[in-house]
């Protein structure tokens, strides 16, 4: 169309295990004329999740890995530039799965929302106002349950779904501990994000702060990591505990399926629980969160961290690098004005 | 009182893993004279459950360990003797934590249950009409929920907890599947106990045979074990499946906590959920789960199988057998008539 050039960041091999830069390759296509029924979407940022990690692999996940050769998979927020569907205004701001490219000849239904909170950030429509914030308000008000006064420990607590977490359990009168890594998250994590007590795991006294930190015992854990981490919170349990099973960022590879101390009777004898979920399970979740989650943005009480990389040559190497920690905050990549 | 002389079992030594005849000790002591409020119950029958070995263990557990010395804790059934409480009529039938003794000096609000079903075996009131059949009935029904059509895995199978879940699950229009060890057991949950399929986790090709009758995955998962059997089964859960902690049998010793396969991608690809209960915490749910059990078992839709020892001195080796497989069937010891 109009001679535009699609950018594309395709899937060149399979990684083994942690995506790398070199596994990805950015290719060049002119963008096809509309046909009736279509709409043309300008990606102005992409995201960069840990969840792409399983979507690139063929073990067992909850959606089809991306072949090989094609566009990587990814939310993205952009405007439409042009429209052949009478339902979908030129110049409407959206999301959905639009992958890493410039531009996605896209129908109505691929669209996963229009952006409504123009008086916030865009970016925000892929973080804390987009499935981030989903996620961490599903998992924690859903199958958290959380009660005035109970203790919650969140894993990667300064991350775009940790720090949502953590601050929403906050505003619901729980007391809550952040795990996470290095001083500079875990100053984060108290000072930006509120947490009442913050957890370096990589401290060589982690299990000791954690147990200091967790003396009246842990009533929620959300978990992003699964792991050393993980086993040390699952030893502090209150009874009638509920364990969220969010991610699983600190596991490599699951195949072979990695060992770790056998969780049976902590969920016995303290008659816990621990449940997985996956948020595209629960679209019908989505409306009621962006309500809340724009309130509590607005109002000043859900506070948000952003890494944003400028240009489509920083997305191959982005996952590798949110798995090595070098991020602070939502890893964006903006790849067009907005 | 009349110069009655009780018999009880007593804890001489603790032991370090599965409770042995030798940590225990018979003595003998003259019954008290009742005073006001008080009420003599006459065991009849003693029960021996798997969970005893948690009952001894200092090791985190839902109750605090039998003392040293103390009587072993135990369900039992039998008659009141005497009665100092208007309350409790002498000659009604009782169940109640009373020990592994010949009599039982308690209060009313000791009593557990007073036995109205007398058309059936007394033996029942600590098995299938007991405590194992309202486990059964709480943990398949109140966590498992079962539907129509669904695929229930259950370990221990042919035990009394086990095949009292399979039996149910099959009244709910479940496929139920059973795991037990030696064919001897595995006919038993056919012929018996009605399983559509049973596999002995003893043979070689355990994981073959089980992967053949779980093709079309497991929905819930009635765990009684934990370990290896488990870990071959967690392999197989359907989306959405139901794991249920019940027990943790074949794990000789949680000090420390032994190594397996890490449960989180399971849980999180099939958003299954594990959830550990204790009986003990859901008393409001008896009265309905011993009408539901009674009737199912005057209807014949609950078969059960007991292994009764007669005299007190099989007590201090029952469990030891128990934990060998011994037994075909709810152990219980005779230690009077009724």
């Amino acid at each position: 169309m109009n001679n535009l050039i699609n950018r594309q960041v395709r899937l060149r091999s399979r990684p083994s295990a942690i995506p790398q830069a070199d596994n990805f390759e950015i290719t060049e296509v002119p963008v096809p004329e509309l046909v009736e029924g279509q709409v043309l979407v300008r990606n102005v940022f992409l995201s960069v999740e840990p969840a792409m990690r399983g979507w690139l692999s063929t073990v067992g996940n909850y959606s089809e890995p991306v072949p090989l050769g094609g566009v990587m998979r990814s939310f993205t927020a952009g405007r439409v530039l042009a429209s052949r569907d009478p339902a979908v205004p030129v110049g409407a701001w959206v999301t959905g799965m639009f992958g890493w490219q410039d531009y996605a000849l896209v129908v109505a239904s691929d669209i996963q929302r229009q952006i409504v909170e123009r008086d916030l950030p865009l970016s925000t429509a892929l973080g804390v106002l987009g499935i981030n914030g989903v996620t961490a308000h599903y998992g924690l008000l859903q199958i958290g349950r959380p009660r005035e006064g109970e203790t919650v420990v969140v894993s990667t607590a300064a991350g775009s779904v940790g720090s949502c977490v953590g601050q929403i359990a906050k505003l619901k009168g729980c007391r809550t501990i952040g795990i996470t890594g290095g001083e500079t998250k875990r100053r984060l994590c108290l000072d930006q994000f509120g947490f009442d007590a913050a957890v370096d795991y990589k401290a060589a006294d982690f299990e000791n702060r954690l147990a200091e930190v967790c003396a009246g015992g842990v009533d929620i854990y959300y978990d992003n990591t699964a792991g050393p981490i993980s086993d040390a919170v699952m030893t502090h349990l209150n009874r009638g505990a509920r364990v969220i099973i969010c991610g699983t960022a600190s596991i490599a590879s699951w195949d072979p399926i990695p060992l770790g101390p056998r969780v049976e009777r902590h969920l016995l004898v303290k008659r816990a629980q621990m449940q997985g979920f996956v948020i595209f399970d629960h679209p019908e979740h989505y409306e009621g969160a962006y309500r809340d989650l724009a309130q509590w943005i607005r109002e000043g009480h859900l506070s948000y961290l952003e890494d944003i990389q400028v240009g489509i040559e920083h997305a191959p190497g982005a996952i590798a690098g949110l798995y090595r920690g070098d991020n602070l905050g939502k890893r964006l990549i903006r790849i067009a004005e907005d």
